[in-house]
C-alpha cells in the first residue's frame, strides 16, 4: 500500500534517492540526436525520440542499483504530443525494468478535474467498457493549493490501485518563502500544507509508518527539513535539490527518521549530464558515467544517513 | 500585449464568456464514438479523435459568437498521449477560427523547469535551431504556491510573444478556503496571491488597463470576487463555477468594472452538453444546442452586466 513499495526497493537497495529524468534536448549526446534526427527530422518527432533513446539508456544503467525515476513532465511537454508519447513510453519502460516511477507533473485541480488527472497519470481510463492504462506512473507529484477537493480524487486511486502522490508543501527555489514561509496564526503555510498531507495520509496507512501522501521538501532549506521531519511523522519526503541546486548529503539527512528512512534524495542534472563535468569523459559513455555519479551520490548520503532498516 | 487581445475580442463581441472544452468520454454523442471507434478502435486513439471531433463540431458552432475557448488539460490527459495530440489539435482549429485559447492546466514549477511548460503552452521550442510551437495556446492558467521563480519565466514569453497567463487566486471549489482563506497578517492568502498578481502584472502592462497576469478567482464566492475587483485594478479575472457550479449572472457581475469589461467567465459543461439538459432536444443537434446555450449565457450575463467599453 502507499508508498510501501519503493520504502521496500529502498532498503533492498539501500539507496534513497531517486534519478529525474528532465531531458532537455541540450542535454542529449550529439549522437543520439543525429541518429534521431536523421530517422525522424528535425522536429518534435525527432527531438522526443532523442529524449527516449537518452532515458533509455540511463535506466539501463541505472536500473539495478537506484530504486527509482522522476520525469519531470514539463521536459516532455516542450516537445508536444510527440514528447508526452516519449514520457509515457518512458514510464513504461523503467517499470518494465522494476523501477518505481514518480510523475513529477504538479498537477491541481477539483473534483472531476482532478479525478480526471488521477485517472491519467495513476489510474486506468475507462473507454467504451475497457480500462486502458494511459500513464500510469506509480506516484505523482501534486499542488495542494485548492484544498481537499483537490486531493481526495487522488486519495481514491492511490487507496485502489496501490498508487502514492507527494504534495508541494516547502519547495526548494529561492522565491519559495513569499507565500510558504508566510504566518497563519503563528504557523507557516508550509506547516500548515504539511499538516494536511498528515491529515490526508490517514485514509492510505502504509504498513511502514509513512502513508500513501508524501510531500515535497527541498533540500535547500536544511531547518526547516529537520523541523517537518519532526513533526510529519507520517509523511515520507521527495527532496529536490540535492547536487546541482546546492543541498549536500550533510543537509538532507535531516529529512530521515532514526531507521535511516521516510525520504528519497532527487538528482537530475547532476546524474543525466555527470559526462559533461568530468575532466577526460566521453559522450559515448554518458550513461556509464550517469551511474558512476549515481553510485557516488548513493554512497554519500547513506555515509551521512547510515543503514536503512524496515 | 497581454490579454489585450481576449479583452478585444470581448468587447467586439460584446460577450464576456469562454466556452471550456472539457470533454469526457462520457459526454461526447454516441454517434461520434461509434464512428471513432470504428475508424481507429476502441482504445484511446478511438477516444481521443472522438474528442477531437466533438470540439471541432462545437468550435464551429461557437467562434462567430463566443471569443474564446478554455481546453482543460486533465480531460485529455485522460487519453494518454493520444489524448493530448487531440489537445494539440484542438488549440490548432480554435485559433484557426480566429478563437482565443486558454490552456486551463494549471502548470507550476520553478526556474528552467517552468521555462519549459510556458516553451511548451505559450511559446516555441528550439529543435537544433529550428522554432517549433508546441502547444502554443493564447494564455495558460498557472498554480503560484511556488511564488516569483514560477512565474518569472512565465512573464518573460508573455512579454516576447504577446501572450497572458492566470493565476489561480481564489477557486470555485467547497474546500479553496482550507489554505485560500486563512489569514497571513490580517490579509487571507488569496489576498496575497492577488497582491502578487498585481506586482507581477507591472512587467507586462497591457494598454486597456489589464496587465498580461489575470487571476482565477471563482464564480461561487461572488463577496469576494467583489473585494478583488476592487483591490486589484490591473488584474484580468477568469471566472469559472457559473452555471453547472452554482453561480449566476448576479454573481458573476461583480468581476466587471465600471466599463464592463475586467473579467471572462466560463461554462464547460453548461455549454457542453446543453442538449442533455433540454426536453425534446435530440444527440445529432448537440453543437446547435451548445449555441444556443452560450447564446443564452451571453445574454444572461449582459444583461446584468451592461454595455462593454474600451
Amino acid at each position: 500500500m502507499a508508498l510501501d513499495r519503493l520504502i521496500e526497493k529502498i532498503v533492498q537497495m539501500q539507496n534513497p534517492t531517486v534519478a529525474g529524468l528532465d531531458p532537455k534536448l541540450d542535454y542529449v549526446p550529439e549522437f543520439i540526436k543525429r541518429e534521431c534526427f536523421e530517422k525522424y527530422g528535425r522536429n518534435l518527432e525527432g527531438a522526443a525520440n532523442s529524449l527516449l533513446m537518452f532515458n533509455k539508456a540511463l535506466i539501463d544503467e541505472l536500473y539495478d542499483i537506484v530504486p527509482a525515476v522522476k520525469p519531470q513532465a514539463a521536459y516532455y511537454e516542450m516537445y508536444g504530443w510527440q514528447g508526452v508519447k516519449a514520457l509515457c513510453e518512458t514510464i513504461k519502460y523503467a517499470k518494465d525494468k522494476g523501477m518505481y516511477v514518480i510523475t513529477d507533473a504538479k498537477r491541481n485541480d477539483i473534483g472531476t478535474t482532478m479525478q480526471a488527472y488521477a485517472t491519467a497519470h495513476l489510474g486506468a481510463t475507462d473507454v467504451d467498457g475497457e480500462e486502458i492504462e494511459a500513464f500510469s506512473a506509480d506516484a505523482l507529484t501534486v499542488n495542494g493549493y485548492l484544498g481537499s477537493d483537490g486531493i481526495n480524487p487522488l486519495l481514491k486511486v492511490c487507496g485502489e490501485r496501490d498508487k502514492g502522490i507527494f504534495v508541494l508543501v516547502k519547495t526548494s527555489n529561492p522565491s519559495s518563502g513569499e507565500l510558504q514561509d508566510k504566518k497563519i496564526d503563528g504557523k507557516t503555510v508550509y506547516e500548515n500544507m504539511g499538516e494536511m498531507c498528515e491529515s490526508w495520509g490517514e485514509a492510505v496507512k502504509g504498513k511502514y509508518g509513512y502513508s500513501g501522501v508524501g510531500a515535497v521538501v527541498g533540500a535547500t532549506y536544511p531547518e526547516m527539513l529537520r523541523e517537518l521531519r519532526s513533526k510529519l511523522e507520517h509523511t515520507f519526503f521527495l527532496v529536490p535539490g540535492y547536487g546541482a541546486q546546492g543541498g549536500g548529503a550533510d543537509d538532507v539527512k535531516f529529512a530521515f527518521d532514526k531507521n535511516g528512512i521516510g525520504a528519497v534524495i532527487n538528482s537530475s542534472r547532476g546524474i543525466m549530464c555527470a559526462w559533461t563535468k568530468k575532466d577526460g569523459a566521453v559522450e559515448k559513455d554518458f550513461a556509464k558515467e550517469a551511474r558512476e555519479e549515481a553510485v557516488r551520490m548513493r554512497d554519500d548520503i547513506r555515509n551521512a544517513v547510515g543503514e536503512m532498516k524496515l
